[in-house]
């Protein structure tokens, strides 16, 4: 079963999709199996991160601002605007599929971790992802 | 079929799974497909690596930690210990998860690949991992 | 169904298997499953990247020889080349393995999604790759 969720990012950082996943898992019926999330998108990623303290996904957002700065002159792909050639090296350092096991019909999350769409691009817009359940 | 494994880490570092992920394949009695592997933390995370020469490990932990320091100025979650935020980053920047092809009943890894847990915390501790076999 | 390919690389940069993959997928007639791609060594990784403007690529590509180095003295994995510890780490911050939602008999990919074997080395060589569909 594979389904396609859209998530609507409102600029840079992280959005939670956790629930619409378990969604998707819930309906495919599976007791157990594996629950795969795929984003179609080369300025966008995926990141599984701890979803108590917002601060800790800020602080996240902010590290990998400072890493891949905008204003590189070694850059040459600059056609698409300043925040395309460092949105594509974000989305290359962090994840565009990730699998979790589904054990009792239910995702395999420890305790504090949430799946985030990381959106890298300043205007946002709408992100297609991709769930598998098998 | 879905198995946890409890892995417990002596402070920052790599730990080898590879032979526990392989019993879990070989319990699983599949022939040809996927094993995923998952842990359930955001401040340790998985990575496969050289198996042969432990320099290169060393070598990895170091370059990381000179990348995500820890008395970061810029740092706003710092409640849980200077070595907290920078281990969310670390996870961030590698895996959470990683499926490996089942071949003739084993794991498809290369000659020189090992499956690791990254532990990012100075003190370790006992890290939940799924092993998912399909 | 498990497929091995081998990806003859001229040296460092990415080599597009978008089609080879596609033809596993194929090959294996599965309407709606999951392909997962797996390199089987720890100095070449996998990306997803644009596969329009190869001017993208060539400033990832560029990035991260920036970030990671050959000349740090701290190496002490050096027995390899130069060329050898800077390829286990960038392995480490890419992917060693990728799954793709197939639907419709299809790989789930964007429209602008490519995917890629990453040579961190600088002669290049031949890389085993895994490509499993279910």
């Amino acid at each position: 079963m594979v389904k396609r969720i859209q998530v609507a990012t409102r600029g840079k950082g992280l959005t939670e999709i956790t629930l619409a996943v378990a969604e998707v898992v819930r309906a495919a019926g599976v007791d157990e199996g594996l629950c795969t999330v795929f984003i179609q998108h080369t300025s966008a990623s995926l990141v599984i991160q701890e979803n108590a303290d917002p601060s800790a996904r800020r602080d996240l957002e902010r590290w990998l601002d400072r890493l891949v700065v905008e204003d590189d002159p070694q850059y040459t792909h600059t056609s698409e605007g300043p925040d395309d050639m460092p949105a594509h090296i974000k989305a290359a350092l962090t994840a565009t599929s990730l699998s979790i096991p589904v054990a009792s019909g239910q995702l395999g999350l420890g305790t504090w971790q949430g799946i985030y769409v990381w959106e890298h691009r300043h205007r946002g817009g709408r992100r297609g992802v991709l769930v598998q359940v098998g």
